[in-house]
């Protein structure tokens, strides 16, 4: 890649993996600590909502990565970053909230719907631009 | 990115990931119309069809954003994003069906697979004749 | 494309997009064979080790895709590449342990973690090299 690549959205989206990843150990935590063997995924209530936080955040972040990428490469760059790490940043509230109970989970969860619907709108108006430009000639 | 960029791909991923959230969305309201609250995921026997036709969007679509853009870049745009539109469109009459009956999830369902394998096929050519290009300078 | 176009990551991608469509297949095969019928996710241990194997795949898999692309794109492709072929034996092996007994998916586990591990820290470097030429004007 040459010097002019994306390496913001590049470095948010290695940023947000590894914290998938530190979901995804954190559940292993929460099993060990509750003595949940796999494969089962029932246990004690702090476990199911440290389980269904990380399912939450599974079911979510190929949609983010969509909307980080696409508000990044056809709107800013620079607005897609920030906004990706706005989103870690609600997730792990979200995460931290729902473990301790079902209700706390919604301040974080609204920020990173609030997130996503605003890089969502972003990339839309940077891919319509381009569309009309690469194939209706129209220039806004 | 320049006028030539795949604004089709990007569109086309965009409105899908927006699909993805407004089934996340549909979980939401059955949860809601059933008293189903979280963490649990088990209730009647409809917002268990919902669940599980979500969880099934959820596990296909990284499989599917692969095969989309693997068509797109190295065989063909727009039959890529023809086929992303198709995809859609079945995956909505397979969430639709599944929530209604288990028996009717399978009409959508078995044309998702269909795009799937018809874009994985089409990317390998064009990945194929890439690396013989770049790699044997085997031009096809 | 040119003819300089990630072909091997898109190689990878393709092939490991196919991988994770036959891991859903082999869970619909243990449906039919233990006659746990869909929206049903509990069932004979066999079937619920299945299913909770392919869970963590998809789990894991935007998560991988991550790393390899960031690697390969930053840092270097063949790497990257062969490191993707690597994490696909891994799930594999894990997959298959894992459908035998719970203990038998930790030695294919820990291989793919060391790969997402590995890919990552190589991102890394070649990410924070780039934003430091690209922003800084420094030059390693």
């Amino acid at each position: 890649m040459g010097s002019d690549s994306p390496f913001l959205l590049a470095a948010v989206s290695l940023l947000s993996a590894l914290q998938m990843g530190y979901l995804a150990r954190r559940v292993g935590w929460s099993r060990m600590a509750h003595k949940v063997l796999p494969p089962s995924v029932t246990g004690p209530p702090e476990f199911e909502r440290t389980f269904r936080a990380h399912q939450n955040c599974v079911e979510f972040y190929p949609l983010f990565l969509v909307t980080l990428w696409t508000c990044g490469l056809f709107f800013s760059e620079v607005t897609a970053a920030a906004g990706g790490l706005v989103y870690m940043i609600a997730r792990q509230i979200y995460f931290n909230g729902y473990v301790r109970s079902s209700k706390k989970r919604l301040r974080g969860f609204y920020v990173t719907l609030a997130v996503i619907a605003t890089l969502s709108l972003l990339a839309f108006i940077g891919i319509l631009r381009g569309i009309l430009h690469k194939y209706f000639d129209i220039h806004l």
